[in-house]
């Protein structure tokens, strides 16, 4: 691992480019390597086993591309298969993955709270949130609530209309989420709704966005490792998919900032 | 093709359970075979030539099951791979797509009139309702809308809500779709959302879903080829998808009317 050394990021689509350009921002100087599976997006829908084999797939590539840390930018990939990257990278790349840092936030930010968490059907089920937070033994109330439509309805451009207002409301009114004092917003694509739900809780609920707390964390791991880049470093950017198709290109305005261009790397030839 | 032989449907998921529930019901005779494509699930966002490679994996595993008639019960895949699929499956079976059925009746019934078409981005960019439509040298003015949240949204279970009717009606008031006589209703998920879009237009659009016409077609071909099942044939209905949440096995109410039990049958192995 070497400080020049790419960082890879990979998600199902590219609704983890919203972790890559909070990543871009804050570490200017790295050089990354974005993957996004859209061959077998959406991954909330698939089973357990099937993201650990994806997702072993995407490693080898993001190895091969001497990644010197391969961050899961996706929630369901995280809960279902971040321990099995960790064993299958071993000492050739750092491991990190969306969940663990929004966890230490709230165990050292948010002890004796109801918090409750939104995210796909597969995160939800996985209960990975709820089991994490138990385990920090700070009296932390876990509510969970899978809200499937969210992320094809933000892919849509749905992000603040009245039909996402709608969406919005009919899931957060559910009453599992009564009585929340923070919500874990459990899907790299909720960042983009982050002001529509603001607007529904009117800023009495605390809003935890992994985007920011992931950057940062990888920040703390990159020095404590000694392989930050250094501030010479040239960056490079390249965005690859499993499988191409131009509406994929044409949202990457709204995950990343601008539009970037994407380049078709196949999983399984 | 022997007359007891089964029939073979595929969709990319589980909505094209409304298309093999209504052949069910018009020939309660005839076996069944349904393949859910689970595992690349949705078809709407995927590229031609993906598309093309899971079908042709498909109906290897249909002709294996003796299908004496495939069809392709979802519009994506009827637009980027049945011509592909009729001349790979030759004499061995019958090739059947959910598009064809739809157009002959406009054909016959609609002459001069303005058709609007609504589907998936993957559908509606293929053109290929306009193309056939076109052919037919009917006159016919067609006016096509990707309705991309739709087929996620039935899924679930927003069919009859606050939510359904925000997202149908932000829709269907698309200028694109002004003065239309009639409706292609072009994904097999909507017919569960009729009776909203019926509201919508207040019955003054006829609205076409391809579910009964397939069923009607199918039962004429099948007649003409001399291979209807017999009166007393006992009808095996077998359903399997390449990959096995219990989400989608408990979503098969919604979709077939009855819960039904899924299999796992995976394309690469």
């Amino acid at each position: 691992m070497q400080r020049s050394h790419p960082i890879g990021i990979f998600d199902s689509g590219i609704g983890g480019l919203t972790v890559a350009s909070a990543i871009a921002q804050k570490l200017p100087h790295e050089s990354i390597i974005y993957f996004g599976d859209t061959a077998h997006f959406p991954y909330g829908d698939k089973s357990e086993a099937a993201i650990q084999a994806y997702s072993v797939k995407i490693c080898d590539f993001l190895l091969q591309n001497h990644c010197k840390a391969i961050l899961i930018a996706c929630n369901s990939a995280s809960s279902a298969a971040y321990s099995l990257v960790k064993v299958y990278v071993g000492s050739k790349s750092l491991a990190i993955n969306v969940i663990d840092p929004v966890i230490e936030y709230c165990s050292t930010h948010l002890n004796n709270k109801n918090i409750g968490v939104i995210g796909t059907v597969q995160t939800i089920k996985s209960g990975i949130y709820e089991k994490k937070l138990n385990e920090t033994d700070k009296n932390i109330t876990v509510k969970s609530l899978a809200t499937k439509l969210l992320a094809p309805m933000i892919e849509e451009g749905f992000v603040d209309n009245e039909v996402s207002r709608a969406v919005i409301y009919n899931y957060l009114s559910d009453n599992t989420l009564n009585n929340i004092d923070a919500l874990i917003l459990g899907c790299t694509h909720y960042p983009l709704i982050k002001n529509m739900i603001y607007e529904y809780y009117q800023g009495k609920v605390q809003l935890l966005d992994s985007a920011a707390l992931v950057a940062d964390h990888l920040q703390d791991i990159l020095i404590s490792h000694n392989i930050a880049a250094s501030e010479n470093n040239i960056p490079q950017l390249k965005f690859f998919v499993s499988d191409y198709t131009t509406n994929f290109e044409e949202a990457t305005k709204l995950f990343f900032g601008q539009k970037i261009k994407l380049d078709l790397h196949k999983l399984w030839e």
